[in-house]
């Protein structure tokens, strides 16, 4: 997606070989146009897949996840990191190690926002070794539902959480693949570029 | 906002005298489609105020902020519970007491997002007693910049944050205001109806 692309050359800080900051358009402050192409873009590459909800995790998916789900006419649900005084209901829970963060969270969502009818669509802002997104997929796989596929808006390709997704069987889109952050420099995946030359 | 009231009618469990549990459309699992009907009537309401910048509190305020910065087509800050190691820069933090979760936060924004040219529209989905209102007030201030309003989407008008609010000076907007949870039923204050007979 051009415009991402753009938009993380112009705007992302390379913090080290691993970390990308896009804090001024996706994690902290948000640009809410950009999130309703993301949200556009998902919905044109998902639309025949029979999504029925979004699911992602607080707080940095919620943008990206509601404009995708109301291009979509489904419902969103967030998973949460800790639990609530007034969610009483039963959860379904899964533990997510952060590399980010050096911390673990307990992630929950409710069984009834989860049913065994549904086809999700999974959507977060980054992809790195996965653990996010294998945390999401497995409270899916819990509650009997459908993984319709899984959307990242900007995928780390150097690590290896894509990698995972892809060999279990998942449609992982990507909307900016990051093959490298070596000396201070975004480098994307020339993905057209490379099948192309083929 | 009538939509929004249905809603809650529909869809919102009283589980006590003090809680309403709307986490089918707003707290847990969003409906998008009413998220940008509440971002539109958000927009209108301070469409004047000359708003430079949305502010709220992750999580369950991004969806209506980012809707409602989508229609005044400026962005979103969201103020973060805890801090994240990446981000670094220098902090703008106050601690916010929560009624319902009983615990101290403290929540943080990067100085570089709150800017004291800024007219910032403060946007959260719950005004009860008013703590988390009056901890991004405080930081707006601490900041420099200027409060061009704050709009609630559910107020619980039998506790007094709507009261301090306004005593201080602020244009606080309410979609739906609550007169009472009592015997498991939401009563609404009815504006329109009262000024009318007035």
């Amino acid at each position: 997606m051009e415009l991402l692309k753009e938009k993380i050359e112009a705007e992302g800080r390379v913090l080290s070989e691993a970390v990308l900051k896009v804090d001024s358009f996706l994690n902290h402050q948000i640009d809410p146009v950009l999130m309703q192409e993301i949200g556009r873009e998902f919905a044109q590459l998902f639309k025949n897949e029979g999504v029925t909800k979004v699911l992602t995790l607080e707080s940095s998916g919620i943008a990206p996840s509601v404009m995708t789900a109301l291009e979509l006419k489904v419902p969103v649900v967030f998973a949460r990191k800790r639990k609530s005084l007034t969610l009483t209901d039963d959860l379904i829970t899964t533990t997510v190690y952060s590399f980010t963060k050096q911390e673990s969270n307990e992630i929950s969502v409710s069984k009834k926002y989860l049913q065994k009818e549904d086809r999700i669509l999974i959507i977060d802002d980054f992809l790195a070794n996965g653990q996010a997104a294998l945390g999401l997929v497995g409270m899916v796989e819990k509650a009997g539902a459908d993984i319709a596929g899984i959307g990242i808006v900007i995928e780390k390709a150097f690590q290896d959480g894509g990698k995972k997704l892809r060999e279990l069987g998942y449609r992982v889109e990507s909307l900016a693949e990051i093959k490298s952050l070596s000396n201070g420099k975004v480098t994307f995946l020339e993905k057209a570029v490379e099948e192309l030359t083929k």
